[in-house]
């Protein structure tokens, strides 16, 4: 897949090791609190700023949302995105949980606040696991309290463990960020869907910086490179009631982010969100393909996210991907329900580059160079509407047994 | 499931044999024309008027639309909706083929016309099968020079079967509508999804009638019943390129359907296109359990349809139904992304009667009764919104892994 990231000029990218405690200033501390029935199993983590930070949060757009997500949100509000802490559980979600469940919300950043010095409201919560079952509060206090004590500068990789439910790897990523007026990191890691006890995916993503940017100019960057990775990315469609992205900036590196350094702090959120992003993908429930779905030569950009989310979303291409098909009339199809106006008779459809589709008819010649493509662990699917010049590219998964069988089996 | 039907009073509906020729004045053929491989598999059909009808069609909004679905839209807009046959065929849908596909789809409706002595405008066509492959128009024409000259009354049935793909089993239906101004027959048949090559499913539906109706109040009906039934269900939420929905009205019993008798009428098109449709769900790709989404309490019908199919085309609740999990979780999270606002704590979910959320908590201490009416093969799921006092239900199918492995293999 191409990096799309285009490097502004005068600053460079570079990867770096660190994971979400790249950036100076944050130190992390992760724990086994007994949310996890398996012993040992890292189930609690806190993240915490060594002054304050900037902070902004993106949240799911259900109407069924977690207790941490209400919390959390509140929190930004009444801190007009300032704070020092994030402190995440996996194992359970928190969501469906009443009025005890926002309580016990609550609870956990008062532990947190109470332990490091600031106000509640200063503190952020995530969950991430099974719906409608209560935390067991007194093991997450006791937690909080320890991980609270054991804070260091280095552990981000044993953060991004802890906030894992059952994906098939952690996913963090940094980067130095080099502008001609100084040099910051960000440092970031996620967690995806793939569960034992089946139930909602939940997508839970942090990124810290210790870059001195402004909560509104944090917030308004976490959301542009949150539009092309982690909102540009689907397992199977859902949406869940705990998906929260969070940013911290912390200012250590004493690089002011203004108007002209900004498209260098996107360029870098953008770094560490993609890989990220394609992580869950690539780890999704029973995926075995990353399925790149770029729709180009659309009128506007929403119209062609439109038409590669439908495509990307469709059960009948993910199962063709799935089976290296290249059945290119499913794309079509799939483009032609997507509520977008266009002319069926201009589009083209390539497979990994290959033309299979074009003024209206197929071109079935090449059917064979694109199914050997289509056992690639990375399938492109290229559509020009050739209507205007705006494009989109989302990133999905291809749908297998598997994902059937973890979904179906019975919780227990 | 209860037969939603409300029988207009004096009226009462009673199921017949026959099929689509229980009305009188149709006939029909069907014989195997060599579309299909399989020597002597049914593959054409024709039905024919004896004199003329009122004709109405629905079609595919998908912006791909095929050959027979353009000519059939035209010629009803020619002939103001009336006609004097249909021709079908199976084993290809004759979509993405371009100028070719047209001249082949206006070709076989100008056959009919010829051997039948009509106009070809009143001629419908309708095709089904593998996208993207060009129709053996020689067969075909002398497929239907022999079916024209074999039309029967009796026939139905082997047209029912002539428009399968792989649909499981053939899906027919007749009533006898009794009125008080005398009686009438309306005949049905359909295909649904499941092909052995994969491709898109497409619906294809037929309803005959011997009542003598108008053209716009046969189109009106016709919506109006399709609303509740053939767009009422979902087995993958793709629209096809070639889904199409006939109805011919031959007038022979004398029952002049007027704004008095328009209740009866839309009552037997309920009572035929019900089971029909529900035919399809239950014989979707890999399904193994019917699935009826019904929602109240809504603020509008649309707005209850909106969740409805939500949930219905949500591959966790599927996946969980597949699995027989009351998994109430995944319910509540697709109708909080459906789109639609409501107060998630006036929310009430119930699988097969049971109530399992309400007041923004779960009821998990009859999950276990639950489960056990998960193993039916009819599952109905019921969410009160508490908003309003509209409601609306979507038939769907679980996920199986079957549906993976159907739509997952190469193309022979």
């Amino acid at each position: 897949m191409a990096d799309l990231v285009a490097v502004t000029r005068h600053t460079s990218i570079a990867p770096i090791d660190g994971g979400i405690t790249a950036p100076t200033g944050f130190r992390s501390a992760a724990l086994h609190c007994g949310i996890k029935a398996k012993a040992g199993a890292l189930d609690l983590a806190v993240l915490a700023v060594d002054t304050f930070a900037s902070m902004a949060g993106l949240f799911t757009t259900n109407l069924a949302q977690a207790a941490p997500v209400l919390v959390s949100k509140r929190h930004l509000d009444v801190t007009r995105g300032t704070g020092c802490a994030i402190v995440v559980n996996s194992g359970c979600a928190n969501a469906c949980t009443g009025e005890e469940g926002l309580a016990n919300a609550r609870r956990m950043t008062e532990e947190v606040a109470s332990a490091l010095g600031c106000e509640p409201e200063q503190v952020l919560a995530a969950s991430t696991g099974v719906i409608g079952v209560a935390l067991p509060i007194d093991r997450v206090v006791a937690g909080i309290q320890e991980a609270c004590s054991s804070l260091a500068h280095r552990k981000g990789s044993e953060a991004a463990q802890a906030i894992m439910t059952t994906d098939p790897f952690p996913k963090e990523h940094a980067v130095r960020v080099t502008t001609p007026r100084g040099s910051f990191s960000i440092g970031a890691m996620a967690k995806g869907s793939g569960m034992i006890e089946p139930n909602m995916a939940t997508m839970l993503g942090f990124i810290a910086t210790d870059a001195q940017v402004a909560p509104a100019m944090l917030h308004r960057a976490l959301a542009e490179s949150a539009r092309d990775t982690f909102n540009a990315i689907t397992v199977d469609g859902e949406c869940s009631t705990n998906d929260s992205l969070f940013a911290m900036a912390s200012g250590n590196s004493g690089v002011v982010i203004d108007e002209e350094l900004y498209p260098a702090l996107l360029d870098g959120l953008l770094s560490v969100s993609r890989p990220l992003a394609l992580g869950i993908v690539r780890g999704g429930e029973g995926a075995t393909k990353v399925i790149a779905v770029s729709v180009y030569d659309a009128n506007t950009v929403d119209e062609a996210r439109q038409v590669a989310r439908t495509i990307a979303n469709s059960p009948l291409v993910k199962t063709a991907v799935h089976g290296a098909d290249p059945n290119w009339g499913r794309i079509v199809a799939a483009a032609g329900r997507a509520g977008v106006r266009f002319d069926m008779q201009r589009v083209t459809v390539r497979i990994g580059g290959i033309l299979l589709f074009e003024n209206g008819l197929p071109h079935d010649e090449s059917a064979a160079r694109a199914a050997e493509i289509l056992k690639r662990d990375t399938v492109d699917i290229e559509i020009s509407l050739g209507a205007g010049n705006a494009s989109a590219t989302i990133w999905g998964c291809d749908l297998s047994a598997e994902y059937v069988r973890i979904n179906g089996e019975y919780r227990t």
